[in-house]
């Protein structure tokens, strides 16, 4: 039987499509989408408090999105699968669904065979031999009036048939834009290729330059180092985790490891040493609005997992790539447009990493040292959206504390310029290449639930006293934490001046030792936010961006911090209107939300791709446990860690080497 | 022939000491310190650049700290070893050199076998085999008037003779002040126990409680996890590094590792692919304000470099407990109070450690995926000061990133608290326990060399485009980076809200692909700095607390950011008095500072030993390079990973376990 929480299986996806289709009876469905429709809290708790094991599981539901042959509208299902029924069906004529392979493909081939598309490829005179690809972009947006769904293709040329040939290195200054129902032509844009916003009257003839690469057989084999030494990590017993099904047990750590199509992995039920931490973790959205104002950059504005999905586009990945040590893979599942389920293979790993000293301590009396290694748990995903890759890692330790990791590699959007041109926009990164600056923009959604669903967040304040009578302070060192409890949903403020760290606490538990309530503290990590003002398309089109910490109640299904529908959105319909409600967020079931990023400012180091960049968020026990929850970490040695010392002290060395300035 | 920058031999330690003794004839000298005083910038690099290999090196030179016997004045001396004669010989009658291990040693039995004392702890009533140790803490600073050197001797019970037993979970409320150089009681400090700074009237019999242990002996093998699976880093054709003598190569890499008493590891004459980065990178120094505003606490400050040293408390590393893989050690080496050299073995380790991916892209067109894996070079040093333990590591990556890491860990300094007594001032982590909020405030110290030393430090903001009419931005999207060069000498400030990152540039010399110059820009560590307001102790004593960026003109020997003597000190002689010359610090050999750290509010999660808390500074190439320096870094395989399936999906899985919330 499966976990109410694990995704659809093959047969429950066919079931919902099934069931749909009988409803809609003859008329065809174009499906986007058939993903697991979590139970309710109230009903997925129920179920899991429930002491006898023959209390019924909720049943199991299916959201669809989808559209009635020849219907621009989007439509969206609720199934039941167990009871084969639909539970709501409604049409949303005001919104765009995310993308789908499929439509992906159809504009793809359009763009590609499209007569006035070639004969505008035909203008640029690229050598024989080369051909041109196209990277279909969902619109975005730049005006209320865009009703249709619209993509637009940037178009790169590609000199050779290597299958990691670097397009990216060539683009081409013209960009078609095609209807996404009807797959037609509405229009080719010109791009920039100066410093400016002015064009060129016509497509002119590439500049003939070399494309900077990655591909290994490309470059050929002389090209990279040789003297890179191999590197494995062994572990002859196998890993320390258990897995049933997707019931992960890892060094006092229990979760249920889920996955979405849109949001990818998703940990559930996360414990702790049998006590209940978090009932929900997941990457809610993430936006990566561009600074260049020129036509059509402007609407620049991806939202990578409401427009296309962190699931949808992870990697199958591949072993010894990803990974050292002993993984564990899991897989996902997607839908074609005739309903039929797709496996996704290996699109989880999971594996430990020793991540140097969890902590020491040496007794310098004696020279007595205890040391215990850092050992996590991480879970991990690449996503591929378009040109970039995002790589999602929760990391869990042994001393109770949850990582959320974003790594960001890939390769930059990349847009042409003339050479020996500069633009305020972005950087050269190679002859002929702009990467226009931009902001990546993510929120973190997590639904607490420690030691039970009566949760609150805080703030703390650690500021110096001043004219405080009751405090003598004669060198005036005193410092003091103020905690302020957050009563109504809302966005809320950081303030590294005084260390604003947000908790979240159950008011209901006190901490035997400490006397403090039991909490998590979220390290969060500071952040620019949303550069553009509150006017602009890209700040309605998601609130999230503006504030880096957000406070709602919980709701079902209120999970995606720019709201369901994203793609082409001239509002946000998640936290900016969520937070406005005014309900008590205080010792109630709650929901903390961070919003978290990076400004890339692009450099030639960025290209061809890009060494990742690295986010990190973590929640920290504080005053949760009564002691540092690794104590009981067996102590490193020699016998645990196999080591081998280098005896360069016995080579003989070589004269010094002169290193000139 | 050593290299200019190596510590200085036994012999050349020898050699100096007799080179003073000799000197001052028939007074006898107590040694504090003997170490490599580094050639001029200007002798170094002339050497260093010389074509010929017959050029002469530099002398090899010393300074010494020392007393002269009876005289608690502390005197300076500069020695040159290779010419045998005293260079400058100074008294520093208004500072207190740091502390050393004689004297604390001195300290530590004055106070346990003082009758005083003796009978104060008969007092507190130990049960029988109970003992009572003291950590001996240099005085800090609460008057000016303070002009004796004295520590202050925190006291602990001990109930067993494990030699891991936690003394810190067994504060008892007296603390006794010893002059340092007649080793005389000065007086006995009572603490308070309560909420507020009132004292008890007489000394207590203690309130019997159980420590809290780490000791793995003391805890007994049940206590600890036994899921815990081992995990080997194997190296089977040995480390990528190759070292001759202490310099060091490393994909790309090269530095000479130094090593001081004061500071731990140094990394100088940093380059990469032959060109030079920088000219010298240490850790400058690091203090601990205490927001306890109740005496003696208001007191406490430790300032870890120059009051003791890095070097000087570096734990002698064991294998297979503070790296995993191919260890090379480093040793150190400090001298007695009568000039002998000390060898101290294996305090800096260096290893290779796989960070995971380093960068990926995968073609969505074919799924062909690259993945590189992000293998670095981590130089690490642990330094115990009293209870507490700081891990400092420069890693060094293939795409040409430095990073300064540190992670804090050991035992936090613990005051004595009445049972069911809460404090404004610090956390009870353990019965009778009060851990104290405090701050750790490190510097880090950058003398860049991009290229040369015609460097400049200019900083970025990333803001919104407004009211400015070149621009065409109909819908306010556009930002833009504006760069501001710093001209003088001064503390600078980050702003999140502007995304302000600071960068070293060679304003001569042109990035041929951005047209940018080329650059390392300062991931910085944005932290909270001083609470303490300016006119505090805290603030006067080290400026560089309070502004986390220092820009200077490079001089000779200015190394420290708090100044030379911190012990006791009553004013900062570095950043805050070199920040103030008017000087061109544009195209010019500069130094470039970096202050940052964290606000320690405590939590039982950290004790009895605390989990590492990790701080990380980058310095990343911006322009430095035509383009993605890993890119030649061979791609990650199974060939070169060799890693494992967990075959999970063929085990019967067990029923999915419910957890219940």
């Amino acid at each position: 039987m499966s976990h109410p929480l694990d995704p659809l299986a093959p047969n429950e996806l066919r079931k919902a499509a099934q069931i749909l289709r009988a409803h809609h009876k003859t008329t065809p469905i174009h499906f986007k989408v058939i993903d697991l429709l979590e139970p309710s809290k109230a009903s997925l708790l129920a179920y899991l408090n429930a002491s006898t094991q023959g209390s019924p599981a909720p049943p199991r539901r299916a959201y669809i999105y989808y559209h009635q042959q020849g219907n621009a509208t989007l439509c969206k299902a609720k199934v039941n699968v167990t009871k084969g029924t639909v539970e709501e069906d409604r049409q949303y004529p005001e919104v765009q669904g995310p993308a789908d392979f499929e439509e992906f493909e159809r504009i793809h081939k359009a763009c590609n065979e499209h007569p006035r598309v070639r004969a505008e490829v035909k203008k640029l005179k690229l050598p024989e031999g080369a051909s041109v690809v196209n990277d279909p972009w969902l619109y975005g947006t730049d005006s209320p009036d865009v009703t249709r769904r619209l993509y637009q293709c940037y178009m790169y040329a590609v000199l050779n048939d290597d299958p990691e040939a670097n397009h990216y290195s060539l683009p081409m200054a013209f960009a078609p834009i095609f209807d996404a129902h009807t797959a037609e032509l509405v229009e080719i844009e010109r791009l920039p290729r100066g410093a400016g916003a002015e064009l060129d009257q016509e497509t002119v003839p590439w500049d003939a330059v070399e494309p900077v690469e990655y591909s290994e057989s490309l470059l050929g084999k002389p090209y990279f180092r040789q003297d890179l030494k191999p590197l494995y990590v062994e572990q002859p017993e196998g890993p320390s985790f258990r897995i049933d099904v997707r019931q992960i047990t890892w060094q006092k750590w229990s979760f249920h490891l889920g996955w979405t199509v849109r949001e990818g992995p998703v940990l559930h039920n996360v414990f702790y040493d049998g006590r209940s931490l978090f009932h929900r973790v997941s990457m809610s959205e993430m936006t990566v609005p561009y600074g260049d104002p020129r036509a059509p950059y402007r609407r620049k504005q991806a939202f990578d997992l409401g427009d296309t999905g962190f699931g949808l586009t992870s990697n199958t990945l591949t072993l010894g790539c990803d990974c050292l040590g002993q993984i564990a893979y899991f897989d996902g599942i997607r839908t074609t447009g005739t309903g039929e389920p797709v496996e996704m293979k290996n699109v989880i790993c999971m594996h430990e990493v020793d991540e140097g000293i969890g902590w020491k301590h040496t007794n310098m009396r004696n020279g007595q040292a205890s040391t215990v290694r850092n050992r996590t748990l991480v879970v991990q995903c690449t996503a591929t959206v378009m040109n970039y890759e995002y790589i999602l890692a929760f990391v869990l330790d042994q001393a109770a504390n949850l990582h959320v990791e974003v790594k960001a590699t890939g390769i930059m959007s990349t847009m042409p310029i003339a050479r020996h041109t500069a633009s305020p926009w972005g950087t050269v990164v190679a002859p002929g290449v702009l990467a226009v600056n931009h902001q990546h923009l993510l929120n973190l959604c997590i639904d607490p639930a420690l030691d039970g669903t009566g949760n609150t967040v805080v703030y703390d304040d650690v500021l110096p006293v001043r004219d405080d009578p009751t405090v003598d302070d004669p060198q005036g060192c005193a410092f003091r934490r103020t905690t302020t409890a957050i009563t109504q949903p809302g966005g809320y403020e950081l303030n590294l001046a005084a260390y604003r760290t947000y908790r979240i606490i159950n008011p209901n538990r006190t901490n035997a030792i400490s006397g403090e309530p039991v909490g998590y503290r979220l390290h969060a990590s500071p952040s620019q936010m949303l550069i553009m003002g509150p006017e602009t398309f890209n700040s309605r089109r998601g609130r999230f961006t503006t504030k880096p910490i957000w406070v709602t109640d919980y709701r079902d299904e209120e999970l995606y911090a720019a709201g369901e529908f994203t793609n082409q959105s001239t509002d946000d319909t998640g936290l900016g209107v969520w937070s406005q409600r005014q309900q008590s967020v205080e010792n109630a079931d709650i929901v903390l939300w961070h919003t978290f990023g990076t400004t890339h400012i692009t450099r030639p180091e960025d290209f061809p791709v890009m060494p990742v960049e690295k986010m990190v968020v973590s929640l920290k026990p504080t005053s949760f446990f009564e002691l540092n929850p690794s104590n009981d970490v067996p102590h490193s040695s020699q016998i645990l860690s196999r080591s081998r010392v280098v005896e360069h002290h016995k080579v003989e060395p070589e004269p010094c080497g002169r290193c000139a300035l």
